[in-house]
């Protein structure tokens, strides 16, 4: 067993033999034998590779691998190990059912490979980062407590009645306590989890790469972060990126360009802002704003109008075009160029603004201009409208081949973000009475020494040291310069964020610790989970984690969550209010 | 940054200069500074090595270290980073209170070296299996359920009522699934969760190595880990464990021998089972027990009779000796052999005992010879009386300096353990209603075909397929082969430990598993924080892990738990039982 290479493929050889009759002559018993039954061979080696002994081998252990090793058994002995049920027909290809992940695994070659590749992807990170750049891994505890910042976490009640531990959204807090420790490079690949309504691709339980950095600024976390990725793309996928830096867009470029703060930059049909030239009249018809943003997007995807038309009915009539039907500041306006009717369609804006907008965007027949207006002010969130109808018309447009499929990856750092944002209705903010959310968390510093002046006067205008690395559309991290300063960060809760004075005192260990001469730091968080599915093309993380959770945050096949029992809740001290 | 070792010392070279009066010259701040003062220095390096341009340090990255790089810098531009507030006051040697525990990690060079070595053996380990033996490391679940071999697990409510998560005891269940699912060798180096009344050296959450291997029995998992761990030492530690393969010792033998299933090798001091030799009526006398077991341990530490008989007194009076003196089973007698009065303490045997005694255990003047009655049945436990007792001498006897401090690491596997333990009554099993319990847990393989005869007729006397590495009588961790086979897991539930259909219902995913062609398997978990204690010597985990928890389970430092609002307690649909 222990010189058995795991990625063999045996073959075993056998031929009827006089006794055909006897049903425990080797050759019958593997003739009578399932697929994907376990078994015990003795028999002699042929073939490449000389094997020694009695070496046991199934199916499950074969699969497609880089390092197949073909090695030819003569049968003398084989006993099947288990049996398998007869009903269980496993045809090449079957899509399981979540209730039974493990013959998905068993028999899905590319998730077999996917779990091998992550596992490789986290020795790569921690021999990248422990052994070649002096982090060290410290584990943080996983049973901490409830914080003002995070509203959305796991409880774990305790016996001492009414009190409970917190599942940590992030070691955010402890990885801070760390850089006043005198730990001034730590890393972790750490178990993070957020009770939150699940969407598409979220699971209540991921994974980070999680780092900080003392005596260090964004700078120095993105080179670090930068090296690293650039060196698991050259060496895991044997992709090489150029050496340049990778490219960097403000948060404000971003949104304003591409309507997104995690931009595909692997096409280019930018935004820009127009309303300056339309006439005051029209912008008021164009929707239900007053003095709205009016931002407009340029397709050059064929110049065959008929065809185009059709492209357009046919995605206005998609389930994908509902949200923007239904945005309640204005439908989009989607025309088609064609200069036998000129200016038709964009006639409506007059003709001054019809010849700009051609000159601006060097209309061709066939060219889609979409346009879409917004509120003009500032918002959370991490797309406009019109920045999803442009990935979604872009998708389209791939689907129906009227565009390539995008290829490479594009990096891209995301720099200069809000350090806070408007609360919305739907999320109240957990920030404070202020009336305004921190947009990452309450630890981020602000840019620049002119930031910290216009805290108290304009908050909404302070940029934060925030960073997210961005990829073909994909956030897969983010981080950022912290305030390692006790008499910066209570001045921020206390009177930019308005928190109570409760609030502040949760926080009140975070500041014992700031203010015992901790170093400045900046660190970030990967998003383990998502770089390996973007490292492989996967479209979800499920297809990377061995037993993901349901959209209803439940393991199909272990059955879990389950119902308390009484004694169990008699044992945290607790009733249920319905019942 | 990027250059600079974070192991170097950097020695500030400044001096007075004429304008001794500005406070803004350079070496008049340094000399304001207080000592752990984060600061941006700008220089001139001379010295060893040379640095290029703007460095940064601290007293915080320096500490003794091997790797330690000497660098002077001509002071040019200091800049302090932070403030210590001024009545922090940081003598060397201070011991924090657990609320300072970042003041303790960064002034305290054997703790950062210990959680930088935890990092390192981490890495060694996943090295080990992942890069040299296969090993695939999995991530599995940490919002797991609750089953009914986990009493103590922790549980985590979610929004939909009554519906709860569980974290786990270990990845068991899981890593086993994964034997079904074709990744053949899986590892892990996994966040455990107990929620039980703490032991001195327990913690609610802990890390464990888990490790499984398909088509593997329990001496292929054996020879791994032993290698694994004999290479651990030999490189870590540089000490070379000679290559024979560690003792063995069946559980009998060893709570025979040691009374305890983890007994400390690096002394001899056997215990012997004697109640055969002595007269009935006596044995009658010795305690409330009827037909006892009697056992008997010898202590040679000297032939000074005066002083042994001084150190046993001191012994009896210290509060180490309380659970004996009060053990309800009755008191250990202790006698000190005296050649002057012969057969004196003894005597009280009968002549023919005594004399049996003597011969056997070869008395001479001085020695300490120590009797203990049990229960003669089964038992669940890991230890006896006299076991514990044996134990309690020995330190007593080191404190004293009538014995030397035993050096070095006497590695033992302990195996053959019964599969089943009688039910007790501060722990009435979660097995069934057989009044017997597993005791590790159902998923145990009976050791021979055999035990597996034994299962119905005589359920106690079933030898388990299971092992446990235990060094310096530290359990560092065990395993078992796994029941692979369906039926057999389910006469086990069903048959054998009398669970309910309800709670054989929980396990339905296991025996799904088992019944798709679930191959032969076995496996093991060490316990991390104790691995790593017992490699650097300390006393406690506590010693090994960044922010421990309290014996209270509190972490003292962000103070954890708290208490849960009602607000939250409304998100889970619950409320709090007693008010």
């Amino acid at each position: 067993m222990h010189d058995l290479n795991l990625n063999s493929t045996i073959q075993i050889v056998s031929s009827v033999t006089k006794d055909a009759d006897s049903i425990s002559l080797p050759h019958n018993v593997l003739e009578t034998l399932k697929e994907h039954t376990p078994v015990i061979v003795q028999g002699t080696v042929k073939g490449r590779q000389a094997l020694v002994g009695k070496e046991s081998t199934s199916a499950a252990t074969g699969g497609k691998s880089s390092r197949i090793t073909a090695v030819e058994i003569k049968l003398e002995d084989i006993q099947p190990l288990n049996t398998l049920p007869s009903d269980l027909i496993v045809a090449s290809g079957t899509v399981f059912p979540p209730e039974q992940r493990h013959l998905q695994i068993r028999h899905d070659s590319s998730l077999r490979e996917a779990l091998k590749f992550r596992s490789k992807a986290a020795r790569f990170i921690r021999d990248y980062l422990v052994d070649k750049h002096d982090f060290v891994e410290i584990e943080t505890p996983l049973l901490f407590k409830s914080t003002p910042e995070g509203a959305r976490e796991f409880l774990v009640p305790t016996r001492n009645t009414g009190m409970a531990y917190a599942l940590p959204q992030s070691p955010q807090q402890y990885k801070q306590i760390l850089m006043a420790s005198g730990m001034p490079r730590y890393m972790q690949i750490a178990r993070c989890f957020r009770d939150e309504d699940l969407r598409a691709d979220r699971q209540p339980e991921f994974t980070q790469v999680d780092l900080e950095m003392a005596f260090a600024n964004g700078e120095d976390v993105m080179r670090t972060v930068e090296d690293m990725v650039r060196a698991l793309w050259s060496q895991l996928l044997e992709i090489k990126q150029s050496d340049e830096a990778f490219s960097r867009l403000t948060y404000d470029e971003a949104m304003s360009r591409y309507g997104s703060d995690k931009p595909d930059l692997r096409f280019g049909t930018d935004i820009r802002r127009i309303e300056y030239m339309l006439p005051v009249d029209l912008v008021s018809k164009i929707g239900p704003l007053t003095d709205p943003i009016v931002e407009v997007v340029k397709f050059s995807l064929s110049d065959d109008i008929a065809a185009m038309r059709q492209f357009v009915n046919a995605f206005m009539d998609s389930p994908e075009a509902q949200p923007f039907i239904t945005n309640p500041d204005g439908q989009p306006g989607i025309f088609i160029i064609d200069s036998r009717r000129p200016l038709q369609g964009l006639q409506s804006f007059g003709f001054e603004a019809a010849e700009q907008l051609e000159e601006i965007l060097q209309l061709q027949d066939g060219d889609l201009v979409v346009l879409q207006a917004r509120k003009n002010a500032p918002f959370s969130g991490g797309s406009t409208p019109l920045g999803n109808l442009r990935l979604a018309l872009h998708k389209a447009a791939v689907k129906q081949g009227l565009l390539p499929t995008p290829q490479g990856f594009a990096f891209t750092w995301i720099t200069d973000f809000p350090l806070f944002s408007p609360n919305n209705d739907s999320d109240p903010g957990q920030g404070g009475s202020a009336g305004i959310s921190s947009t990452h968390h309450p630890f981020t510093a602000p840019k620049t020494a002119a930031d910290v002046d216009l805290l108290l006067t304009n908050p909404l205008q302070v940029k934060a040291d925030h960073y997210d690395l961005v990829v073909n559309g994909v956030e897969l991290g983010g981080g950022s310069r912290r305030i390692h300063n006790a008499a910066m960060q209570e001045f921020i809760m206390r009177d930019v964020l308005k928190m109570t004075e409760e609030r502040i005192k949760d926080f009140a260990h975070l500041l014992a610790v700031l203010s015992a001469g901790c170093p400045p730091h900046a660190g970030m968080a990967l998003g383990f989970d998502r770089l390996i599915a973007v490292m492989l093309g996967k479209e979800s993380v499920r297809d990377v984690i061995a037993f993901p959770k349901s959209g209803k945050g439940e393991d199909m096949l272990v059955k879990s969550p389950t119902r308390m029992t009484e004694e169990q809740l008699k044992t945290y001290h607790l009733r249920l209010r319905d019942g």
